[in-house]
């Protein structure tokens, strides 16, 4: 039985392309964008607003969060809302069948409803992932260093909040690749290899 | 060109039977024991000293250095002594060619150096180390759990005095694999192709 293959990735380290990669040669269904979809339909906002909101946060919009109505029970966080669907929407890709999901907890999600899976880690060096940002995204207002330094950082703050784990420590994953060092294709064919070794045990 | 091979492993993960596995297949030589021998040979210190003060402390030692007379100058710390020529034995071993090091900060030292390296990582969950541990150094008087949180801490503490990075921080290596999750043998043939494909750039 091929397990469910979760990828946690640095902005900008490929890990997005890698799980694409890994879920065609597996012949699997890839899970990025269609959560946000999904999520969009499910909880009626945007889908700008899941993309922004289910993945990253700031230690200011949890301090806000502690003492908010919210969490006074008298309506619901739109950020918890938004977690809360997209973890139904991972639960329910993951009992349809094998598949890659990248980021938004799938990890933490899936172990705590002990689905078996893969987790995967991708990150690169930082000159890897500025190329790769510009190449992708453009240019804005605000620098790469700038851009890629908030985006770690809300990755992490939101990771820690709705999981009480540390990203990108490697207690969390079977395998951690530096996409910039390793490549792409090469690091999703060992996710392939340990996908096939995990499936026959 | 073949990288140097280095490898930072948890206490009892299989790190040092993955290393022995990768220098057989890329028939290459194999440093572990073979530093500690010629550390105490350059050193004049017994082997078992070298073992226990080469890759361990605690953060008393390091306080009481802080305070002692080698830091005033008078004479040579016996720990910092052990990793000066720990790392004049690593720099002529990655001389003499490609091979692989289990441990001693080879990845900080070489990187310093300018030493081209492949960098790996290898850990394991709780209970496949305590089996592991227990299998090879068999019971003693402290407890398995005891003992596994003492090595880590004390490889953590050095790494850290050393190198001032963080001991199995992602950043560090191009592969971090659990090898509870994935095997020896998995592991080393991973390492092997990485090695072949990082020898091809």
């Amino acid at each position: 039985m091929i397990p469910v293959i979760t990828i946690s990735r640095e902005f900008g380290s490929g890990g997005h392309t890698i799980g694409q990669m890994v879920a065609e040669k597996l012949k699997i269904p890839f899970y990025d964008s269609l959560i946000l979809e999904k999520a969009a339909e499910k909880s009626g906002f945007a889908q700008d607003v899941i993309s922004e909101q289910g993945e990253y946060t700031s230690e200011f919009h949890m301090m806000f969060n502690n003492l908010s109505l919210a969490s006074a029970g008298v309506c619901e966080d739109p950020q918890d809302k938004i977690f809360r669907i997209q973890q139904e929407i991972i639960l329910e890709c993951a009992k349809a069948g094998p598949c890659v999901i990248v980021g938004r907890c799938a990890d933490y999600i899936l172990e705590k409803a002990g689905v078996p899976t893969l987790n995967v880690f991708i990150h690169a060096d930082l000159a890897h992932r500025k190329e790769h940002v510009l190449a992708r995204y453009g240019q804005t207002d605000v620098s790469i260093d700038k851009r890629l330094a908030r985006k770690d950082r809300s990755r992490k703050v939101y990771f820690k909040y709705y999981t009480d784990r540390n990203w990108g420590d490697y207690h969390n994953y079977d395998l951690s690749l530096n996409a910039g060092q390793l490549g792409e294709p090469f690091c999703a064919e060992v996710i392939v290899a340990a996908v096939e070794k995990k499936g026959k045990q």
